[in-house]
């Protein structure tokens, strides 16, 4: 009797950053890695093997990882499904950041991205760094996301493409948000929002969101000022600004039903009940502030345009948690969930 | 057998303010006043009497009310459970708002205010004015609020009382929000955050919630920036605004636990699950959309600093909706109970 010989289908891969070495990344992502939910994925965690094996024996976390390096990784070879990528780090204390947990959370970033953006990895999933740390390490950078779009345009600058329009995405199952300016003061964020800044972010939801799988037929767009600055009484961004971007977007995307500038007290609690798909919201906490009180946890922070699928934990370093055990890995259980459907969803 | 004669306690004195007459204000006052829970309250409705009672019948309202003079109301004798104060308007038409509609509201809360402030009545709740009408019939303020710090300031004037210092506090059960500013543009916002506001509002909090029986003991204050301002990156106002004014009302309320600048998007989760039992959030939008994402209809406005208790919808006059038997009228009953408890506590 003959058999029929068929290719197993590869295994998803998912890069995983572990974060800053002095925080709860490494013990999140080993436990996330531990969870037989994902035993049908390769995970590749990035981080220093020796400090990741350390961080596993103190905590009694199990560690089962072959080591994988990055030319392995590149040639496409099959891969066990669980492996870590080793990027030394120096020397690091658990529980207190550092330059130099700053620089190895960058270099984890690095390193992952390049292996996503070269092919070899279907995502990334970030586990959290500390910006003061970070940028004493010389990244100057505000977070994550704007250090991705930096990486993405320098490995693209050889092929001349354009610079990414990218944008902080939070998906909870009911509540979805982008923001229009993420890491800015609010004195910059009222100059900040111009038609072009609100039409290039319209856009970059309604081709990214498709991309993902993701309904955006019915989009939101807050107001900056209260009650949407009702009819320029309480400011005129809405009408200078904000209206003349949904408009323009409106011209483009004909068969999206894009709403606004709506007043951002009732319109979370709009879009929660199910009346919008996505709220694109003016400034960091308009937008989070809603996701956080209705899916703390459960919540994943995706960037939309770049060129490689990235998720993230919706939580920081928590240094004074960090090496105790009691930090909860909740967060990157959703993000690696949210990472693995919206692979499946291209 | 003789029997002891004892003088009933009398009703708690409830005014409701019917609202602009062309919204959806007097049919949620009809219906409120019609619930059995209320029975053991006495009510004095403000509006016109003809217009309430056209209302009544055309909606197949119950319509049970004594007419009640200003002079009756004020002389402080016994009332029933029902009471119109009747306050002529001009014609308004049902679902379309006007100057006249926008005037019979101004009149409304005049007259109830008044009594109020005269001690003749034990709080007011009020009903959904539009600041459009109400603005054009020639009240230039951008709120119920801000109109009756004016009344109250007006009546006070003779007495060389100090200015009140007022807030607007929104209650749930779970989370308490009261506003450092309302309805200020965001670029007005900004440069309004002053040491002396942070204090002035604080100051408030504490001295109103343990008169109103409400506990605030732990305080927390948002920052206005992404972060509260991370150390500075994003924004200096946490540094040079926000935590003077917090520390200068440590020294003066020296027992409770007065925290921040904290950051606005995880603030209102932890307040909401039981770190804080109030919030002072810096602008209309960061303390509401948390608000009315998890209490809408459920919340009660109430302004703080005023010599009367103030409780009032969260929502606006729906001219949409009016006339036609659809509104809600459960966030009326909740700032009806609002009001009662908060009688019951001084």
């Amino acid at each position: 009797m003959t058999e029929t010989i068929t290719h197993p289908t590869p295994l998803p891969r998912l890069g995983v950053t572990t974060g800053d070495p002095s925080g709860i990344g490494p013990e999140i992502s080993l436990l996330s890695a531990a969870e037989a939910e994902f035993s049908g994925s390769c995970l590749v965690l990035f981080g220093d093997y020796n400090m990741l094996r350390d961080r596993a024996t103190a905590m009694k976390l199990p560690f089962r990882f072959e080591r994988v390096t990055f030319e392995e990784l590149l040639s496409g070879k099959p891969l066990p499904p669980r492996n870590i990528l080793d990027v030394p780090a120096g020397e690091t204390v658990v529980g207190t950041g550092s330059k130099i947990s700053g620089e190895a959370a960058a270099q984890n970033i690095i390193k992952c991205t390049e292996a996503c953006l070269r092919g070899v990895l279907d995502a990334t999933v970030t586990a959290p760094i500390n910006k003061k740390y970070f940028q004493a390490a010389g990244y100057n950078f505000t977070g994550h996301t704007e250090f991705l779009a930096y990486l993405a345009k320098t490995f693209y600058a050889d092929r001349k493409d354009e610079t990414p329009e990218i944008a902080m995405a939070f998906l909870t199952d009911r509540l979805k948000v982008v923001l229009a300016t993420i890491h800015d003061s609010m004195r910059t964020v009222i100059d900040a929002i111009t038609p072009e800044l609100i039409f290039r972010k319209l856009s970059v939801i309604l081709t990214e969101f498709p991309r993902l799988g993701l309904p955006c037929r019915r989009v939101a767009v807050a107001g900056l000022n209260p009650h949407a600055g009702e009819d320029g009484l309480m400011g005129s961004e809405e009408r200078m600004n904000i209206l003349p971007g949904i408009l323009r977007a409106r011209k483009i995307f004909p068969k999206a039903a894009i709403e606004g500038p709506l007043p951002g007290d009732t319109l979370f609690y709009r879009a929660h009940r199910g009346e919008f798909d996505v709220v694109l919201a003016m400034y960091h906490d308009q937008g989070l502030a809603p996701v956080k009180l209705i899916g703390f946890g459960e919540s994943v922070n995706v960037t939309l345009g770049l060129p490689v699928i990235r998720t993230s934990v919706d939580h920081g370093t928590a240094y004074k948690l960090a090496g105790k055990g009691i930090a909860s890995h909740e967060s990157m259980n959703s993000a690696i969930r949210w990472a693995l459907r919206l692979i499946g969803t291209r």
